[in-house]
Order: structure tokens, then sequence, then C-alpha cells
């Protein structure tokens, strides 16, 4: 049976979305409960695979980067899995999302400001995807807002 | 002046973007260095705004939400920095990023599974934005992959 996600999961899934650092302590203190207990949940919720990933949201032009979304349609019979397969290990690729309605697949890439190697490597990666109908490439210029939940 | 990110920095922010929850004693472990030089660095890339955020990606679907990209292209002459002030405070718009190329906005959606509901909001929000040409939906079912460097 699937373990279910409780009203107390939700809370420490909604502290950690914003701040991910939160001791157990701190994260004890706020949900009133116990340190073990804490440490038991998040362990469900890793295992689960409801917390997929502790990270960081950078400022990406000060490191130095441009971040690219590029939104891909792709003609219908198209073959989805094989080219995420293809693009999956790609360094520069750091998103891939499966998707329907206006696009299928949404690539995100981070790579250092140099507009020719940008344009290099857009071109190698819509080589390796077959049946593609129309790319949308947007350059991220600002993120005004960021939250997760 | 404005303070400089160096190649330790680097390595850091490196590591919290794989797993923020490393404590201060593990990140000056792998860094060969003390607990309270990490602790100094950080405070400085927080404030610098290099690291805008410590948090989680979770698993929309499990948590019975769905994510929606709204990438929008606006009207040459459409007043953006006014239409993100009106969107600014909305709960369920998550993110919000300026951007050139296919889409001058893009706003990431994530809200409860009722796609009744869904359309609503996206109406709401389409009718906040002035000048708008052309509004692509796309709706993620799967994150294949998530790095953010």
């Amino acid at each position: 049976m699937r373990a279910k996600i409780d009203k107390v999961d939700i809370q420490l899934i909604n502290l950690l979305a914003k701040n991910s650092r939160l001791t157990y302590k701190e994260l004890a203190e706020q949900l009133k409960t116990t340190r073990q207990r804490i440490s038991r949940r998040l362990d469900k919720l890793e295992k689960m695979g409801v917390i997929k990933k502790y990270t960081i949201i950078p400022d990406f032009d000060r490191l130095g980067y441009v971040y690219v979304i590029l939104g891909i349609t792709l003609k219908p019979a198209a073959p989805v899995d094989e080219i995420i397969e293809r693009l999956k290990d790609d360094q520069d690729i750091k998103i891939i999302e499966r998707a329907i309605g206006s696009h299928n697949l949404v690539i995100h890439l981070v790579a250092p400001k140099d507009m020719k190697d940008i344009e290099k490597k857009i071109h190698e990666i819509s080589k390796k995807i077959d049946g593609i109908d129309k790319m949308d490439i947007t350059f991220i210029t600002e993120i005004v807002k960021f939250e997760i939940l």
C-alpha cells in the first residue's frame, strides 16, 4: 500500500519550500513535535519521492550564466521517451519536463553568457529531437518572483 | 565596490545546489576549510543575493497539484512592470520571469488538480495582462530531470 501524505507532512513540505536549511530542531519547534518525528517524516517523504531534491535558487546572471527555456512542440508520433533518453545526460540541460499543451517537452538550459555557444548548443539539441514541429526559445532576463509552494 | 565571487564560492554554490541541507560541518569538510569560513561565505552570498533561496523540489503530482507554465508574448509597448506588479501577490502564481525571445513573461502556476478552476485562473490572469499577443499554456506532466547548476 502506498504511504499517505497527511496534514503535518504538507506543513513540513511548505516550511522546507520556504527554507530548506531549517534544522530538525527548528522544524520540530514550528510543528510542535520532536526532532525524531521530523527526521522520520523526512525520511518517508524522501523515500516516497515527494521531496525530490533540496536545492538553492541562485542568481544565474550574477554567476555569469544565461538561463534559456526551450518550449518544444513535437509532431504527434514523435518518440518522446527516446528523445529524453538522448538528452538526459547533457550537462548543460538542467531541467527536462514532459508536458501537454502548447509544448510537449520543456528543456531548461543554463550556460555561460556566450551567444555563439548558446546558438551552437540549441542547434545541437534540436538535431537530437526527431519530429520537432516548433521550438520556442525564451531567454530569462530576471526572476521576479520565485516560490515553490 | 561589489563583492567578488571566487572559486570557493562557486564550489559552495554547486554543493548546495545538489543538496541544500548540507551542514556547515559537511560543507567545511568537502571544501577543506572551517565552519566559520563557510558561515561567513554563505552570509556574503545571501546578502549579495547570489543565493536567492534555499528550497525543495517536490513531486507536485503526488501533492495533488498541477504545474502549469504560461509563456506570454506581449505586444511591443506593453507595460511589463505594471503587469508584474499586478500579478506579483497572486498566491497561485509561484514564479514570474521576465524574458526576451519567444515569450516576454513566463508565469508558473501551481494549483489543485481541477481543470475548471485552472481554466478560471488562467482567464483571470490573462485579464490582468494588457497588450497580450499570445499565450502558450503548457501542463507539466513529469519532471524527468531537475538540476539547478
